[in-house]
């Protein structure tokens, strides 16, 4: 897993090398090599891996997809939506550059990500799907709306069915994209499967990022902790307390277990990634 | 070229309307939908015309280049940007929503017009030429390294050598590449005449550009007029003065029209368009 996880990070930076010099390109960098998990980009190579296809050829889309996920939490971040002064462990890309840098950087991540796909030398068709899901699942209808709602409920109380669909579309479409673009490569029938387990684990992460905001540190965290509390805002974890929102996790991993071993996958690989998520601490 | 822009402007509302409703969604159409020129997707229809192709199935990469442009509006205007309150004669975006509203708009804007291009009806092959084009134009090689370059040189002196390559940048590539995508649809071997034309023609826009920002009133324009000379920007007009920078506008229209007589075309169309855009006042 850590080997993967080095190698997406080579790519990251070599495919942000021809990039002309400058504060943008520089704060691209800064904000996607910082020390993340690359969860979304390992689910997606794992499960090309647990289908016994070498996930080389598809690297370059894993980066597109970590790619958007870093345009994200740039904007998300900014004095304009989420204020946040830390992540990843480090300053946030407007406090380490500026605000027209962070807000250009975010910009041409998410326009890179689209010229990524487009370059790879898998075959037309192919790359036109792959684009379709992820920009369909990052967009107004996916990734986009989940924070414009999430934006919403910080002044608003949200009922547990309305937090649900906040974590769907905000942190969920692009988990869940991550998992149907492998199953689509690996032209599987799974795929309604791989879409569920990505709801599914993308509500859990989300449940755990609730709990975390109370139990952990802001060192561990590598984002300022207490930050949910300190804003009044509704989480798993007010509207249910900590002992059952933890419940509420197993609950969900139970779900993708089941989902998993109802596939003809090598089981071992996946189940090693969910595990680790399952007993993060960060 | 006045149905032309209507049945942009009924287009590009039809393709927002399967979005998920709320705020953002408000935000994209506000903008889309403000009274603006519609050069770029005119540009493009246009040139197909002069072919002599029907320009009907190509309509919605026309609004997805308008899509492009807008979205790189909405973000410039942003207080972290340029901080403007007027845009095309109305608020700007985050003026009339909010930021964390007009930053998702651009960002589901730019998002929007990935999955236009991949929803149309033409062949694989062109779809991702198409898009490939667009995406480099607009982005961190593009239009937004025109961006931090222009953010730049607002607190630095700029020479004229310096000026002319963020013009070409955050102005010319949008342009240009929309002249060449009509001729990328229309197999022709002009690509190279219509790349140079949009360079110029986008030089010449932003020299306008220059000139309207002294001699125009807020009014006409449907944006701060005078904002350069209060913010001691260097432009063409305080480098070279009012006659000289309109001197400039007048050569580069020539070369214009000289590559366009070069080519095999229906001339008439195209210099309609050009005549129209060498006149404006706004």
């Amino acid at each position: 897993m850590e080997r993967m996880k080095d190698e997406i990070n080579q790519r990251l930076l070599q495919l942000c090398e021809p990039l002309k010099a400058g504060k943008v390109k520089e704060a691209m960098i800064y904000s996607l090599l910082a020390p993340g998990k690359r969860l979304r980009p390992l689910l997606f190579l794992t499960v090309l891996k647990s289908y016994q296809l070498d996930y080389h050829p598809y690297m370059d889309i894993a980066c597109a997809i970590e790619m958007i996920h870093t345009y994200s939490l740039i904007h998300d971040d900014l004095p304009g939506m989420d204020n946040d002064d830390l992540r990843r462990g480090r300053k946030t890309c407007h406090k380490q550059f500026d605000e027209a840098t962070a807000i250009l950087a975010g910009d041409a991540l998410l326009n890179l990500g689209v010229n990524i796909i487009l370059e790879t030398s898998l075959n037309d068709a192919l790359k036109l799907q792959l684009a379709y899901l992820l920009y369909q699942a990052s967009g107004v209808n996916g990734m986009i709306y989940g924070q414009q709602q999430d934006l919403y409920f910080e002044n608003h109380k949200a009922s547990l069915e309305q937090l649900q669909d906040i974590h769907k579309h905000k942190t969920g479409e692009l988990i869940s994209v991550s998992l149907q673009m492998a199953a689509c490569i690996a032209k599987t029938s799974d795929i309604e499967h791989w879409k569920q387990i990505g709801y599914d684990l993308g509500l859990a992460f989300q449940i755990q990022d609730d709990i975390l905001d109370v139990t952990a540190s802001t060192e561990q965290l590598g984002k300022n902790a207490g930050s949910d509390y300190e804003n009044h805002k509704s989480t798993y974890v007010t509207l249910l307390g900590i002992d059952e929102s933890q419940n509420k996790v197993e609950e969900l991993f139970e779900k993708c277990y089941e989902r998993i071993y109802a596939m003809q996958i090598n089981h071992g690989l996946i189940l090693e990634l969910f595990i680790k998520i399952l007993k993060r601490v960060s």
